[in-house]
Protein backbone atom coordinates (compact mmCIF):
# COMPACT_ATOMS: atom_id res chain seq x y z
CA UNK A 1 0.00 0.00 0.00
CA UNK A 2 1.25 3.40 -0.55
CA UNK A 3 -0.01 6.49 0.62
CA UNK A 4 -2.67 5.09 3.43
CA UNK A 5 -4.95 7.14 5.44
CA UNK A 6 -3.34 6.96 9.24
CA UNK A 7 -5.37 7.24 12.42
CA UNK A 8 -4.74 6.25 15.85
CA UNK A 9 -6.70 5.05 18.80
CA UNK A 10 -6.89 4.01 22.37
CA UNK A 11 -8.37 0.63 23.48
CA UNK A 12 -10.60 1.21 26.70
CA UNK A 13 -12.52 -0.92 28.70
CA UNK A 14 -15.55 -0.55 26.71
CA UNK A 15 -13.94 -2.13 23.71
CA UNK A 16 -12.72 -5.58 25.69
CA UNK A 17 -14.52 -8.18 26.85
CA UNK A 18 -14.70 -11.08 29.02
CA UNK A 19 -11.59 -12.60 27.40
CA UNK A 20 -9.17 -9.83 27.85
CA UNK A 21 -9.31 -8.91 24.41
CA UNK A 22 -10.93 -6.25 21.91
CA UNK A 23 -14.39 -8.03 21.35
CA UNK A 24 -14.20 -9.19 17.62
CA UNK A 25 -16.77 -6.83 16.24
CA UNK A 26 -15.60 -3.50 17.63
CA UNK A 27 -12.32 -3.83 14.96
CA UNK A 28 -15.39 -3.13 12.66
CA UNK A 29 -16.24 0.55 14.80
CA UNK A 30 -12.75 0.82 14.76
CA UNK A 31 -11.83 0.60 10.95
CA UNK A 32 -15.22 3.17 10.16
CA UNK A 33 -14.04 5.39 12.97
CA UNK A 34 -10.76 5.61 10.62
CA UNK A 35 -12.40 6.08 7.05
CA UNK A 36 -14.75 8.61 8.49
CA UNK A 37 -11.68 10.63 9.23
CA UNK A 38 -10.00 9.73 5.47
CA UNK A 39 -13.02 11.30 4.50
CA UNK A 40 -12.95 14.42 6.48
CA UNK A 41 -9.60 14.81 5.54
CA UNK A 42 -10.08 14.88 2.21
CA UNK A 43 -13.34 17.58 3.27
CA UNK A 44 -16.35 14.92 3.20
CA UNK A 45 -18.19 15.30 5.94
CA UNK A 46 -21.14 12.32 6.62
CA UNK A 47 -24.12 15.38 7.48
CA UNK A 48 -23.42 17.26 4.47
CA UNK A 49 -23.44 13.95 2.64
CA UNK A 50 -27.30 13.15 4.33
CA UNK A 51 -28.15 16.57 3.83
CA UNK A 52 -27.67 15.90 0.14
CA UNK A 53 -29.69 12.64 0.78
CA UNK A 54 -26.62 10.55 0.15
CA UNK A 55 -25.49 7.80 2.90
CA UNK A 56 -22.56 5.06 2.60
CA UNK A 57 -23.28 1.86 3.91
CA UNK A 58 -21.51 -0.91 4.18
CA UNK A 59 -22.19 -3.91 1.50
CA UNK A 60 -19.86 -6.37 2.81
CA UNK A 61 -16.67 -6.48 4.80
CA UNK A 62 -13.88 -9.43 5.22
CA UNK A 63 -12.02 -9.25 8.99
CA UNK A 64 -9.16 -11.35 9.82
CA UNK A 65 -7.91 -11.85 13.35
CA UNK A 66 -3.89 -12.54 13.40
CA UNK A 67 -3.70 -11.16 16.92
CA UNK A 68 -5.66 -9.93 20.23
CA UNK A 69 -5.64 -6.59 21.02
CA UNK A 70 -6.00 -5.47 24.60
CA UNK A 71 -7.03 -2.93 27.37
CA UNK A 72 -4.52 0.14 27.25
CA UNK A 73 -2.89 -1.05 23.96
CA UNK A 74 -2.30 2.06 21.06
CA UNK A 75 -3.77 0.97 17.50
CA UNK A 76 -2.86 2.40 14.57
CA UNK A 77 -5.54 2.08 11.54
CA UNK A 78 -4.18 2.39 7.85
CA UNK A 79 -6.72 2.61 5.14
CA UNK A 80 -6.29 2.64 1.77
CA UNK A 81 -9.07 2.95 -0.68
CA UNK A 82 -9.30 1.65 -4.35
CA UNK A 83 -10.01 3.40 -7.46
CA UNK A 84 -14.16 3.59 -6.74
CA UNK A 85 -16.55 2.93 -9.31
CA UNK A 86 -19.79 4.98 -9.81
CA UNK A 87 -21.75 4.24 -6.33
CA UNK A 88 -19.13 1.96 -4.00
CA UNK A 89 -15.67 2.08 -3.44
CA UNK A 90 -13.63 -0.62 -1.38
CA UNK A 91 -10.95 0.01 1.13
CA UNK A 92 -8.39 -1.94 2.59
CA UNK A 93 -7.63 -1.36 6.10
CA UNK A 94 -4.91 -3.28 8.51
CA UNK A 95 -4.65 -2.56 12.33
CA UNK A 96 -1.37 -2.47 13.68
CA UNK A 97 -0.51 -2.51 17.52
CA UNK A 98 3.45 -0.62 16.98
CA UNK A 99 4.71 -3.14 14.17
CA UNK A 100 2.41 -6.20 15.10
CA UNK A 101 -0.70 -7.46 12.44
CA UNK A 102 -3.72 -7.42 14.61
CA UNK A 103 -6.31 -7.63 11.92
CA UNK A 104 -6.85 -6.92 8.40
CA UNK A 105 -10.20 -5.37 6.58
CA UNK A 106 -11.44 -5.48 3.10
CA UNK A 107 -14.50 -3.44 2.96
CA UNK A 108 -16.90 -2.54 0.28
CA UNK A 109 -19.30 0.51 0.59
CA UNK A 110 -22.12 1.42 -1.22
CA UNK A 111 -23.48 5.64 -1.46
CA UNK A 112 -27.24 5.28 -1.12
CA UNK A 113 -30.05 7.42 -0.85
CA UNK A 114 -32.92 7.59 1.94
CA UNK A 115 -34.87 5.15 -0.20
CA UNK A 116 -31.87 2.93 -0.58
CA UNK A 117 -31.08 3.44 -4.22
CA UNK A 118 -27.43 3.66 -5.57
CA UNK A 119 -26.73 7.04 -5.96
CA UNK A 120 -23.63 8.29 -7.59
CA UNK A 121 -20.74 9.65 -5.96
CA UNK A 122 -19.59 12.86 -6.63
CA UNK A 123 -16.72 12.53 -8.79
CA UNK A 124 -14.59 14.89 -7.70
CA UNK A 125 -15.04 13.35 -4.14
CA UNK A 126 -13.94 9.89 -5.33
CA UNK A 127 -11.10 11.16 -7.61
CA UNK A 128 -9.93 13.04 -3.86
CA UNK A 129 -9.83 9.86 -2.19
CA UNK A 130 -8.27 7.78 -4.73
CA UNK A 131 -5.54 10.17 -5.34
CA UNK A 132 -5.13 10.51 -1.68
CA UNK A 133 -5.46 7.47 0.10
CA UNK A 134 -5.03 5.11 -3.09
CA UNK A 135 -3.03 5.70 -5.89
CA UNK A 136 -1.89 2.30 -7.00
CA UNK B 1 -43.66 -2.67 43.38
CA UNK B 2 -46.65 -4.23 42.61
CA UNK B 3 -47.12 -4.91 39.23
CA UNK B 4 -44.00 -4.95 37.53
CA UNK B 5 -43.76 -5.47 33.38
CA UNK B 6 -40.52 -8.61 33.51
CA UNK B 7 -38.44 -8.91 31.15
CA UNK B 8 -35.34 -11.67 30.93
CA UNK B 9 -32.20 -11.09 29.03
CA UNK B 10 -28.83 -13.82 28.49
CA UNK B 11 -25.56 -12.23 29.13
CA UNK B 12 -23.42 -12.48 26.01
CA UNK B 13 -19.64 -12.03 25.38
CA UNK B 14 -19.99 -8.52 23.78
CA UNK B 15 -22.01 -7.36 26.97
CA UNK B 16 -18.81 -7.98 29.21
CA UNK B 17 -15.40 -6.41 29.80
CA UNK B 18 -11.69 -7.45 30.27
CA UNK B 19 -13.00 -7.60 34.23
CA UNK B 20 -14.88 -10.46 33.31
CA UNK B 21 -18.23 -8.67 34.23
CA UNK B 22 -20.65 -6.74 32.62
CA UNK B 23 -19.29 -3.11 31.38
CA UNK B 24 -22.01 -1.17 33.43
CA UNK B 25 -23.11 1.15 30.56
CA UNK B 26 -24.30 -1.90 28.84
CA UNK B 27 -26.94 -1.98 32.07
CA UNK B 28 -28.58 1.31 30.37
CA UNK B 29 -29.11 -1.13 27.19
CA UNK B 30 -30.75 -4.07 28.73
CA UNK B 31 -32.80 -1.69 30.92
CA UNK B 32 -34.08 0.28 27.36
CA UNK B 33 -35.13 -3.40 26.22
CA UNK B 34 -37.07 -4.22 29.34
CA UNK B 35 -39.29 -0.39 28.88
CA UNK B 36 -39.55 -1.42 24.88
CA UNK B 37 -40.85 -4.70 25.83
CA UNK B 38 -43.14 -3.09 28.53
CA UNK B 39 -44.28 0.06 26.12
CA UNK B 40 -44.98 -3.51 23.54
CA UNK B 41 -46.44 -4.92 25.76
CA UNK B 42 -49.93 -2.43 25.95
CA UNK B 43 -49.57 -1.47 21.96
CA UNK B 44 -46.65 0.79 22.27
CA UNK B 45 -44.48 0.59 19.29
CA UNK B 46 -41.12 2.71 19.03
CA UNK B 47 -41.52 2.99 14.94
CA UNK B 48 -45.51 3.90 14.90
CA UNK B 49 -44.33 6.87 17.60
CA UNK B 50 -41.65 7.69 15.37
CA UNK B 51 -44.58 7.76 12.80
CA UNK B 52 -45.96 10.58 15.06
CA UNK B 53 -43.26 12.59 15.15
CA UNK B 54 -43.34 11.39 18.67
CA UNK B 55 -39.49 9.94 20.46
CA UNK B 56 -38.77 8.94 23.60
CA UNK B 57 -35.38 10.43 24.88
CA UNK B 58 -33.42 9.59 28.52
CA UNK B 59 -33.72 13.25 30.29
CA UNK B 60 -31.84 11.48 33.42
CA UNK B 61 -31.06 7.97 34.21
CA UNK B 62 -29.47 6.86 37.90
CA UNK B 63 -27.57 3.26 37.91
CA UNK B 64 -27.16 1.98 41.17
CA UNK B 65 -24.89 -1.60 40.91
CA UNK B 66 -25.08 -3.54 43.94
CA UNK B 67 -23.52 -6.98 42.62
CA UNK B 68 -21.92 -7.87 39.21
CA UNK B 69 -23.44 -9.90 36.36
CA UNK B 70 -20.99 -12.25 34.51
CA UNK B 71 -20.97 -13.73 30.76
CA UNK B 72 -24.15 -16.53 30.78
CA UNK B 73 -26.14 -15.23 33.40
CA UNK B 74 -29.64 -14.69 33.15
CA UNK B 75 -30.91 -11.60 34.13
CA UNK B 76 -34.44 -10.52 34.80
CA UNK B 77 -35.76 -6.64 34.44
CA UNK B 78 -38.61 -5.86 36.66
CA UNK B 79 -39.99 -2.39 35.26
CA UNK B 80 -42.21 -0.25 37.04
CA UNK B 81 -43.94 2.65 35.72
CA UNK B 82 -44.96 5.71 38.14
CA UNK B 83 -47.79 8.05 37.33
CA UNK B 84 -46.68 9.62 33.64
CA UNK B 85 -46.84 13.96 33.55
CA UNK B 86 -48.17 15.37 30.01
CA UNK B 87 -44.93 14.77 28.47
CA UNK B 88 -42.93 13.11 30.53
CA UNK B 89 -42.55 9.68 32.71
CA UNK B 90 -40.64 8.55 35.42
CA UNK B 91 -39.28 4.24 35.29
CA UNK B 92 -37.75 2.49 38.30
CA UNK B 93 -36.23 -0.52 37.09
CA UNK B 94 -34.30 -3.44 39.05
CA UNK B 95 -32.04 -5.89 37.75
CA UNK B 96 -31.98 -9.02 39.38
CA UNK B 97 -30.19 -12.69 38.91
CA UNK B 98 -32.06 -15.30 40.43
CA UNK B 99 -32.73 -13.49 43.67
CA UNK B 100 -29.69 -11.58 44.16
CA UNK B 101 -29.84 -7.63 43.27
CA UNK B 102 -27.73 -6.59 40.85
CA UNK B 103 -28.73 -3.05 40.19
CA UNK B 104 -31.21 -0.39 39.87
CA UNK B 105 -32.39 2.30 38.06
CA UNK B 106 -34.60 5.38 38.11
CA UNK B 107 -34.97 7.14 34.33
CA UNK B 108 -36.71 10.00 33.46
CA UNK B 109 -38.08 9.99 30.13
CA UNK B 110 -39.51 12.78 27.92
CA UNK B 111 -41.67 12.89 24.65
CA UNK B 112 -40.21 15.22 21.87
CA UNK B 113 -41.18 15.86 18.72
CA UNK B 114 -38.89 15.56 16.26
CA UNK B 115 -37.54 19.59 16.60
CA UNK B 116 -37.00 18.67 20.08
CA UNK B 117 -39.97 19.97 21.30
CA UNK B 118 -42.28 18.11 24.50
CA UNK B 119 -44.87 17.01 23.04
CA UNK B 120 -48.18 15.40 25.31
CA UNK B 121 -47.73 11.82 25.61
CA UNK B 122 -51.25 10.12 24.32
CA UNK B 123 -53.33 10.16 27.76
CA UNK B 124 -54.77 6.41 26.57
CA UNK B 125 -51.24 5.43 26.24
CA UNK B 126 -49.94 6.87 29.47
CA UNK B 127 -53.17 5.79 31.19
CA UNK B 128 -52.26 2.26 30.10
CA UNK B 129 -48.75 2.26 31.02
CA UNK B 130 -49.81 3.34 34.40
CA UNK B 131 -52.56 0.37 35.05
CA UNK B 132 -50.51 -2.13 33.74
CA UNK B 133 -47.16 -2.01 34.98
CA UNK B 134 -47.32 1.01 37.88
CA UNK B 135 -50.24 1.29 40.12
CA UNK B 136 -48.94 2.38 43.76
CA UNK C 1 -28.23 -25.96 4.38
CA UNK C 2 -29.95 -28.62 6.49
CA UNK C 3 -30.41 -28.75 10.15
CA UNK C 4 -29.15 -25.13 11.31
CA UNK C 5 -29.72 -24.05 14.55
CA UNK C 6 -32.35 -21.32 14.61
CA UNK C 7 -32.32 -18.07 17.12
CA UNK C 8 -34.48 -15.01 17.24
CA UNK C 9 -33.81 -11.49 18.47
CA UNK C 10 -35.53 -7.97 18.03
CA UNK C 11 -34.12 -4.90 16.90
CA UNK C 12 -33.61 -2.42 20.09
CA UNK C 13 -32.08 1.18 20.17
CA UNK C 14 -29.18 0.30 20.81
CA UNK C 15 -28.63 -1.70 17.75
CA UNK C 16 -29.30 1.06 15.37
CA UNK C 17 -27.44 4.05 13.96
CA UNK C 18 -28.41 7.54 12.55
CA UNK C 19 -28.78 5.95 9.20
CA UNK C 20 -31.97 4.77 11.16
CA UNK C 21 -30.70 1.24 10.33
CA UNK C 22 -28.96 -1.71 12.13
CA UNK C 23 -25.63 -0.76 12.92
CA UNK C 24 -23.30 -2.87 10.30
CA UNK C 25 -21.13 -4.42 13.22
CA UNK C 26 -24.03 -5.40 15.64
CA UNK C 27 -25.03 -8.04 12.90
CA UNK C 28 -21.47 -9.58 14.22
CA UNK C 29 -22.92 -9.33 18.19
CA UNK C 30 -26.20 -10.85 16.94
CA UNK C 31 -24.27 -14.51 14.87
CA UNK C 32 -22.02 -14.55 17.96
CA UNK C 33 -25.15 -14.84 20.17
CA UNK C 34 -26.73 -17.05 17.91
CA UNK C 35 -23.79 -19.17 18.19
CA UNK C 36 -23.77 -18.99 21.57
CA UNK C 37 -27.33 -20.58 22.03
CA UNK C 38 -26.29 -23.30 19.33
CA UNK C 39 -23.77 -24.03 21.48
CA UNK C 40 -25.66 -24.27 24.32
CA UNK C 41 -28.31 -26.09 22.65
CA UNK C 42 -25.26 -29.12 22.65
CA UNK C 43 -24.17 -28.96 26.09
CA UNK C 44 -21.51 -26.47 25.42
CA UNK C 45 -21.31 -23.45 28.47
CA UNK C 46 -18.89 -21.29 27.52
CA UNK C 47 -17.41 -20.31 31.74
CA UNK C 48 -17.54 -23.83 31.51
CA UNK C 49 -14.93 -23.90 28.70
CA UNK C 50 -13.36 -21.37 30.67
CA UNK C 51 -12.98 -23.05 33.43
CA UNK C 52 -11.01 -25.71 30.88
CA UNK C 53 -8.63 -23.12 30.14
CA UNK C 54 -10.65 -23.13 26.29
CA UNK C 55 -11.54 -19.89 24.85
CA UNK C 56 -13.35 -19.65 21.39
CA UNK C 57 -12.18 -16.52 19.49
CA UNK C 58 -12.84 -15.19 15.68
CA UNK C 59 -10.29 -15.77 13.60
CA UNK C 60 -12.20 -14.66 10.34
CA UNK C 61 -15.65 -13.35 9.14
CA UNK C 62 -16.97 -11.93 6.68
CA UNK C 63 -20.07 -10.18 6.85
CA UNK C 64 -22.32 -9.71 3.38
CA UNK C 65 -25.45 -6.98 4.07
CA UNK C 66 -28.29 -7.23 1.39
CA UNK C 67 -30.62 -5.31 2.47
CA UNK C 68 -31.05 -3.02 6.19
CA UNK C 69 -32.63 -4.22 9.27
CA UNK C 70 -34.49 -1.22 11.22
CA UNK C 71 -35.47 -0.63 14.56
CA UNK C 72 -38.49 -2.83 16.02
CA UNK C 73 -37.50 -5.83 13.27
CA UNK C 74 -37.70 -9.37 14.64
CA UNK C 75 -34.68 -11.43 12.77
CA UNK C 76 -34.01 -14.46 12.85
CA UNK C 77 -30.40 -16.09 12.59
CA UNK C 78 -29.98 -19.54 10.88
CA UNK C 79 -26.78 -21.14 11.77
CA UNK C 80 -24.52 -24.05 10.63
CA UNK C 81 -21.37 -25.83 11.47
CA UNK C 82 -19.65 -27.34 9.38
CA UNK C 83 -17.19 -30.33 9.68
CA UNK C 84 -14.82 -29.35 13.06
CA UNK C 85 -11.00 -29.10 12.46
CA UNK C 86 -9.17 -30.37 15.60
CA UNK C 87 -8.84 -26.62 16.52
CA UNK C 88 -11.07 -24.79 14.51
CA UNK C 89 -14.53 -24.87 12.93
CA UNK C 90 -16.22 -22.85 10.34
CA UNK C 91 -19.77 -21.67 10.82
CA UNK C 92 -22.13 -20.16 8.40
CA UNK C 93 -24.98 -17.77 9.37
CA UNK C 94 -27.93 -16.37 7.80
CA UNK C 95 -29.98 -12.91 8.95
CA UNK C 96 -33.11 -13.05 8.19
CA UNK C 97 -36.75 -11.19 8.69
CA UNK C 98 -39.64 -12.86 7.49
CA UNK C 99 -38.31 -14.10 4.14
CA UNK C 100 -35.99 -11.14 2.98
CA UNK C 101 -32.45 -12.09 3.49
CA UNK C 102 -30.66 -9.49 5.36
CA UNK C 103 -26.86 -10.90 5.95
CA UNK C 104 -24.63 -13.88 5.40
CA UNK C 105 -21.68 -14.52 7.77
CA UNK C 106 -18.88 -16.78 6.99
CA UNK C 107 -17.16 -17.35 10.72
CA UNK C 108 -13.74 -19.33 11.62
CA UNK C 109 -13.49 -19.89 15.30
CA UNK C 110 -10.54 -21.24 16.92
CA UNK C 111 -10.20 -22.90 20.19
CA UNK C 112 -6.97 -21.12 22.24
CA UNK C 113 -6.17 -21.45 25.99
CA UNK C 114 -5.23 -18.72 27.95
CA UNK C 115 -2.02 -17.87 26.80
CA UNK C 116 -2.99 -17.96 22.87
CA UNK C 117 -1.83 -21.43 21.76
CA UNK C 118 -4.72 -23.35 19.82
CA UNK C 119 -6.19 -26.40 21.83
CA UNK C 120 -7.73 -29.77 20.78
CA UNK C 121 -11.44 -29.18 20.45
CA UNK C 122 -12.99 -31.85 23.01
CA UNK C 123 -14.08 -34.41 19.88
CA UNK C 124 -17.56 -35.31 21.23
CA UNK C 125 -18.01 -31.73 21.29
CA UNK C 126 -17.26 -31.24 18.21
CA UNK C 127 -18.65 -33.79 16.85
CA UNK C 128 -22.35 -33.04 18.44
CA UNK C 129 -21.90 -29.75 16.68
CA UNK C 130 -21.95 -31.27 13.50
CA UNK C 131 -24.85 -33.73 14.46
CA UNK C 132 -26.96 -31.37 15.33
CA UNK C 133 -26.59 -28.15 13.26
CA UNK C 134 -24.35 -29.59 10.21
CA UNK C 135 -24.34 -32.85 8.05
CA UNK C 136 -23.82 -31.81 5.09
CA UNK D 1 -14.73 23.53 39.35
CA UNK D 2 -11.23 24.15 39.31
CA UNK D 3 -8.85 22.16 37.36
CA UNK D 4 -10.97 19.19 35.83
CA UNK D 5 -9.14 16.92 33.48
CA UNK D 6 -10.17 18.11 29.45
CA UNK D 7 -10.76 15.22 27.07
CA UNK D 8 -12.22 15.41 23.56
CA UNK D 9 -13.53 12.81 21.34
CA UNK D 10 -15.85 12.84 18.15
CA UNK D 11 -19.47 11.56 17.53
CA UNK D 12 -19.17 8.54 15.33
CA UNK D 13 -22.02 6.60 13.86
CA UNK D 14 -21.39 3.56 16.05
CA UNK D 15 -22.69 5.90 18.77
CA UNK D 16 -25.56 7.57 17.23
CA UNK D 17 -28.79 5.76 16.84
CA UNK D 18 -32.18 5.63 14.65
CA UNK D 19 -33.04 8.84 16.87
CA UNK D 20 -30.21 10.63 14.71
CA UNK D 21 -28.63 11.43 18.57
CA UNK D 22 -26.00 9.67 20.52
CA UNK D 23 -27.77 7.13 21.91
CA UNK D 24 -27.71 7.59 26.24
CA UNK D 25 -25.43 4.83 27.12
CA UNK D 26 -22.52 5.77 25.30
CA UNK D 27 -22.14 9.15 27.04
CA UNK D 28 -21.20 6.66 30.08
CA UNK D 29 -18.80 5.29 27.79
CA UNK D 30 -17.77 8.62 26.73
CA UNK D 31 -17.21 9.62 30.60
CA UNK D 32 -15.23 6.14 31.50
CA UNK D 33 -12.92 7.07 28.07
CA UNK D 34 -11.83 10.45 29.87
CA UNK D 35 -11.94 9.37 33.73
CA UNK D 36 -8.98 6.31 32.13
CA UNK D 37 -7.38 9.39 30.36
CA UNK D 38 -7.43 11.49 33.53
CA UNK D 39 -6.02 8.45 35.22
CA UNK D 40 -3.24 8.43 32.62
CA UNK D 41 -1.73 11.85 33.13
CA UNK D 42 -1.06 11.19 36.54
CA UNK D 43 0.59 7.77 35.97
CA UNK D 44 -2.45 5.12 36.80
CA UNK D 45 -2.76 2.91 34.32
CA UNK D 46 -5.70 -0.25 34.17
CA UNK D 47 -3.19 -2.62 33.42
CA UNK D 48 -0.79 -2.07 35.81
CA UNK D 49 -3.48 -1.78 38.49
CA UNK D 50 -5.07 -5.14 37.30
CA UNK D 51 -1.53 -7.02 37.73
CA UNK D 52 -1.71 -5.49 41.50
CA UNK D 53 -5.34 -6.85 41.27
CA UNK D 54 -7.26 -3.86 42.38
CA UNK D 55 -9.91 -3.22 39.38
CA UNK D 56 -11.81 0.26 39.84
CA UNK D 57 -15.55 -0.49 38.96
CA UNK D 58 -18.43 2.23 39.29
CA UNK D 59 -20.48 1.50 42.08
CA UNK D 60 -23.64 4.11 40.93
CA UNK D 61 -23.96 6.84 38.26
CA UNK D 62 -26.20 9.29 37.87
CA UNK D 63 -26.57 10.67 34.21
CA UNK D 64 -28.57 14.11 33.61
CA UNK D 65 -29.40 14.72 29.39
CA UNK D 66 -29.32 18.16 29.01
CA UNK D 67 -29.15 18.33 24.80
CA UNK D 68 -28.71 16.31 22.50
CA UNK D 69 -25.26 15.23 20.76
CA UNK D 70 -24.71 14.64 17.40
CA UNK D 71 -23.32 12.42 14.42
CA UNK D 72 -19.63 14.42 13.97
CA UNK D 73 -19.66 16.51 17.27
CA UNK D 74 -16.76 16.97 18.76
CA UNK D 75 -17.68 16.76 22.40
CA UNK D 76 -15.42 18.09 25.35
CA UNK D 77 -15.52 16.01 28.72
CA UNK D 78 -14.42 17.76 32.01
CA UNK D 79 -13.56 15.85 34.83
CA UNK D 80 -13.39 16.49 38.23
CA UNK D 81 -12.30 14.30 41.07
CA UNK D 82 -13.57 14.71 44.52
CA UNK D 83 -11.54 13.86 47.85
CA UNK D 84 -11.05 10.31 47.77
CA UNK D 85 -11.71 7.73 50.73
CA UNK D 86 -10.05 4.81 51.48
CA UNK D 87 -11.67 2.57 48.86
CA UNK D 88 -13.35 4.71 46.72
CA UNK D 89 -13.73 8.29 45.10
CA UNK D 90 -15.83 10.51 43.42
CA UNK D 91 -16.00 11.88 40.16
CA UNK D 92 -18.25 14.72 38.62
CA UNK D 93 -18.07 14.99 34.52
CA UNK D 94 -20.07 17.70 32.28
CA UNK D 95 -20.32 17.05 28.65
CA UNK D 96 -20.28 20.16 26.22
CA UNK D 97 -20.18 21.00 22.67
CA UNK D 98 -18.31 24.11 22.08
CA UNK D 99 -20.62 26.60 24.95
CA UNK D 100 -23.35 24.16 25.40
CA UNK D 101 -24.10 21.93 27.66
CA UNK D 102 -25.27 18.22 26.58
CA UNK D 103 -25.09 15.78 29.91
CA UNK D 104 -23.49 15.97 33.74
CA UNK D 105 -22.69 12.42 35.31
CA UNK D 106 -22.33 11.85 39.06
CA UNK D 107 -19.83 8.93 39.58
CA UNK D 108 -19.35 6.97 42.11
CA UNK D 109 -16.22 3.72 41.86
CA UNK D 110 -14.54 1.92 44.16
CA UNK D 111 -11.58 -0.15 44.27
CA UNK D 112 -11.83 -4.14 44.41
CA UNK D 113 -9.57 -7.23 43.73
CA UNK D 114 -10.49 -9.72 42.11
CA UNK D 115 -12.87 -11.77 44.71
CA UNK D 116 -14.65 -8.37 45.01
CA UNK D 117 -13.59 -6.92 48.18
CA UNK D 118 -12.92 -3.01 48.73
CA UNK D 119 -9.28 -2.69 48.14
CA UNK D 120 -7.69 0.40 49.80
CA UNK D 121 -6.54 2.92 46.71
CA UNK D 122 -2.42 3.37 46.88
CA UNK D 123 -2.29 6.75 49.50
CA UNK D 124 -0.39 8.38 46.31
CA UNK D 125 -2.51 7.88 43.90
CA UNK D 126 -5.24 9.14 45.17
CA UNK D 127 -3.84 11.99 46.62
CA UNK D 128 -2.34 12.88 42.91
CA UNK D 129 -5.82 12.54 41.54
CA UNK D 130 -7.22 15.24 43.92
CA UNK D 131 -4.04 17.40 43.89
CA UNK D 132 -4.04 17.54 39.74
CA UNK D 133 -7.91 16.83 38.97
CA UNK D 134 -10.01 18.07 42.61
CA UNK D 135 -8.87 20.77 44.71
CA UNK D 136 -12.07 22.33 45.61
Amino acid sequence: MNNPHIFSLRVYMEDTDAGSIVYYANYLKFAERARTEALRAIGGNLPTLQDQDRFLVVRSCFLNCLASARLNDVLEIRTHFKKPGRARFEVSQVIVRENQLIATLEVVLACINSQGKPVRLDANFADKLWTHFGGI
